[in-house]
């Protein structure tokens, strides 16, 4: 193995959870999971087995990882207790994660402080819970919180930790900055300090943004020997966050000579794995994210914009397009002609790009997109747009109108009653056809109304589910009158699974569109032949 | 003057201003001028004169400024015409701005392709602009574009323009990385050398985050001997933002034995001074930033909570107070009965924990939580829960029922119709209410109709404007039949904003119980009376 070989270690499901807002469920975590094994990150942190529901359902039916090494994290054995007998050391080590990662306290004012123990009950426990783990799994690392903090205060006494842990069998210890207060070249000096006692390829670095170096200190403290880097998607974390792998690997991979496991194909997904992080989580994208935000390689007008048009390397550091982003140039309109192509292609629609139907195409994506449609994370609203441009989607059912009445009241018994009934007229097969359904809220109302009068004619559709149902709203500052975006996930018993979208600014009307879609796409995906009138 | 004094110099209003949807009037200007003197910035670029009308008005009456040095931005003189003929470069020097900053190629291979002319030329280019200027104003900075990649690419043309700078009566060269591609330590090794033949206290750094790195690179860039950091407010600017001297300016003050004019007391408007940009931006603050972050000093995990009561040191890398922040204890499902009553206190709650009270408190946070409720970032509505079991939140109005109807049809001419009604009936001041309005979207048109009835009775609910509306599905793998969370942000005209949660599994629904705290907290907080009967 090459000494310039840097491991990446992502805690977005762990520490990124711990994010204000930020609550992910299972289908989240084993989506995200799959994600960072496609790009190439080595350990994906899972969560804390025995932490809370979520955790233990992830980690009790976890996601098959080609590449990375899923890791459970926990904390080393309480004090005063043996770790036979500590049954969150047990839980920990008792998960199919194979590598696990233990932390332990290294800063002598913590010991005190926090767990009012003595400096060499620290130093057992951190060797017991290493050495019980060591047993029980592939690899286990130890993450030493506060070691910058605790180095400055007592180097003698946060090596010692160190040492313990790798005599006990850690196959990494990470040097934590936990309260983020490290300036990068104290992080660079001490790391330099540290791989002179512990190899460097045994050392891992854990930085958070509280000064807003976290990236920085990360790419320092590997070029001072550390070959670990732990981060997180988007630079998700409490507080400030962690540092963000986002920012991390595009420099690491294309301006340095470290190697990862992040080949030039896998950075390619760079970008789109930040937006799906985005997309899980509701919110809006960072534009001005390092590398992957859309404003990132944006030139307004003017002089950078035609110098950028003589030759792009006169106001770009990198091409866009290494990690999956691309240029925008505000003042010509014929950017992402080429993006909206290499899309086309990807769903297998390979169309010359002479074909005067491509420039259709271009623009009906464009003035979806101006409308507010996001196409990133709605794949089956995008093959069906296209495909529907190129006429080969059947027309399976026609909406003629549909009502949804809410309502909110106490009965006579003064109980809370809360009614949803939605009334749907429809063409299909030369019928006008009418349903009524209710539902647990306007959207389920509408989806039974739907379902009631579609499935006998499209038995498919009897094996359609909705998974996931998200809205977001594209234009706060109008507050309720905003523009609203409504992403749902279906899928059937084969395992497909399929997202769509819709837009308007009444969110009933959006859910109906993007519901639509689901149903088209799944007769459209299965054949189903238009019903006979 | 010590040679361990760091000048600030602010490009917000310069660079800042070409940020994607970004559009400062000339109040704004002013206004943020203000604010940069009041903090102890040393230089505060007021944008380029001649550029655009906002620019032209705002040098034409300078707001005076106590400490702070009005600089003027422009560029050299255009090949081929004489610096006396350039109307740009006599424009940049004729406003009542004592200092100017006049940008200039260091780069070979720009001089070639975007300006074609020979690398002598522009060395004349940068003489001739420098003296002019020099001659009429009191100060001139040498803004080097991209001097990084031009040092690179042939050191010995690079340092002769910033020597042709110097020679012509520049008091600072500024060392640009125009498009932001350094990394730190590429950036510390630079300034070092560039320092051995200028002295560093006339070498200035001026960064971009396209890498994530403009915060450090600055802080190294001073560690290697420049005495001048450029930057902007929040890290404003196009693409990724320049250096954020928000982040930058604590770390100098807290963390290193540099010297600069904001002084401690200074210091503590820092959260107030990014936040204000933010609301004349109109845009929501990030809560994850460095240091003046709403959640830059947040404790969520148990765990972390009770160990910073204990001593605050112990997962805070500073005070909050020192920059104008506080400390801000997150009620989540993570959060055990310390983090609860941690936050009572936070607004104002200070019950003794062995009052009965606080148990039905902590068990009406758990149940709503476990609900689906989420307070981390539902201030309000958390205050409004509290106070509501202490009793002293008056019954303004009582719902009696609501009735909200959607629609979707095509009209006779063909034309899409969606119509959203609301019908409200509630009970306030002994009598009986009841209003009907249309909206664009159903939670517009309840909100609409809430307002037309409550407003005569409730005046201070004119001046109550919805910010933001979310919705989260929390339970997905039940599709639409998920229980719905929406958070609302509502602001008024004297700066307040606030934040609502309501949680049901009709989407409507939790539209009104949040849209009911948005109003009650309103009319709570500006201490409103119930309507006489």
């Amino acid at each position: 193995m090459s000494d310039k070989r840097v491991y990446l270690y992502d805690c977005t499901l762990r520490d990124g959870a711990q994010t204000q807002g930020v609550d992910f469920n299972v289908a989240d975590k084993v989506a995200i999971a799959w994600e960072l094994d496609r790009l190439g990150i080595d350990y994906v942190e899972g969560g804390m087995p025995g932490a809370n529901p979520t955790d233990d359902a992830f980690f009790g039916e976890p996601p098959a990882l080609d590449h990375a090494r899923l890791t459970a994290f926990g904390m080393t054995r309480r004090a005063g207790r043996s770790a036979d007998n500590d049954p969150g050391l047990n839980a920990t080590v008792s998960t199919a994660a194979k590598s696990v990662c233990m932390v332990g306290k290294t800063w002598d004012f913590h010991v005190d402080v926090a767990l009012d123990i003595t400096p060499s009950e620290n130093i057992d426990i951190i060797g017991d819970s290493i050495a019980f783990a060591a047993k029980r799994v592939d690899e286990v690392l130890f993450d030493a919180e506060h070691f910058f903090d605790g180095y400055i205060a007592d180097p003698a006494f946060a090596m010692d930790c160190l040492k313990a842990a790798m005599d006990a069998g850690a196959r990494w210890v990470v040097l934590c900055d936990t309260n983020g207060g490290m300036l990068p070249h104290d992080v660079e000096r001490i790391v330099g300090e540290v791989v002179e006692k512990i190899p460097g390829d045994h050392v891992a670095i854990h930085c958070h943004d509280d000064t807003g170096n976290a990236v920085a200190s990360s790419l320092l403290a590997v070029r001072a020997g550390a070959r670990q880097i732990q981060g997180s998607l988007n630079g998700l974390g409490e507080r400030c966050g962690n540092a963000d792998l986002v920012s991390i690997i595009p420099s690491l991979v294309l301006k340095t000579d470290f190697e990862t496991a992040v080949t030039p194909e896998r950075l390619l997904h760079l970008s789109h794995v930040s937006r799906l992080l985005d997309e899980r989580l509701n919110r809006a994208p960072r534009r001005n994210a390092p590398y992957v935000g859309e404003s990132a390689f944006a030139h307004k007008g003017g002089l950078h914009a035609s110098a950028v048009e003589k030759d792009p390397r006169c106001y770009e550091h990198i091409d866009p397009e290494l990690v999956g982003n691309h240029r925008h140039i505000v003042v010509s309109d014929q950017s992402g002609r080429s993006n909206i192509l290499a899309r086309f292609r990807e769903i297998g629609l390979d169309i010359d790009p002479a074909d005067p139907k491509v420039t259709r195409l271009v623009e009906a994506v464009k003035e979806r997109e101006f409308d507010g449609y996001a196409y990133d994370g709605a794949e089956a609203s995008f093959e069906l747009l296209a495909h529907g441009i190129l006429g080969d989607v059947p027309k399976y059912f026609g909406l003629t109108s549909f009502r949804v009445i809410d309502e909110r009241r106490w009965n006579a018994r003064g109980e809370l009653i809360t009614l949803s009934e939605a009334t749907v007229k429809l063409a299909a097969g030369g019928h006008d056809l009418m349903s009524v359904a209710e539902g647990n809220g306007p959207v389920n109302a509408l989806d039974a109304a739907l379902r009631k009068v579609l499935t006998p004619i499209y038995p498919p559709l009897e094996d359609l589910r909705l998974v996931d149902y998200k809205v977001r709203i594209l234009t706060p500052g109008e507050g309720t009158r905003a523009v609203t975006r409504v992403m749902i996930e279906s899928a059937d018993s084969h395992g497909e699974h399929w997202a769509t979208v819709g837009v308007s600014t009444n969110v009933i009307d959006a859910s109906y569109n993007a519901l639509r879609d689901s149903i088209v796409y799944k007769l459209y995906r299965d054949g189903a032949a238009t019903a006979a009138s």
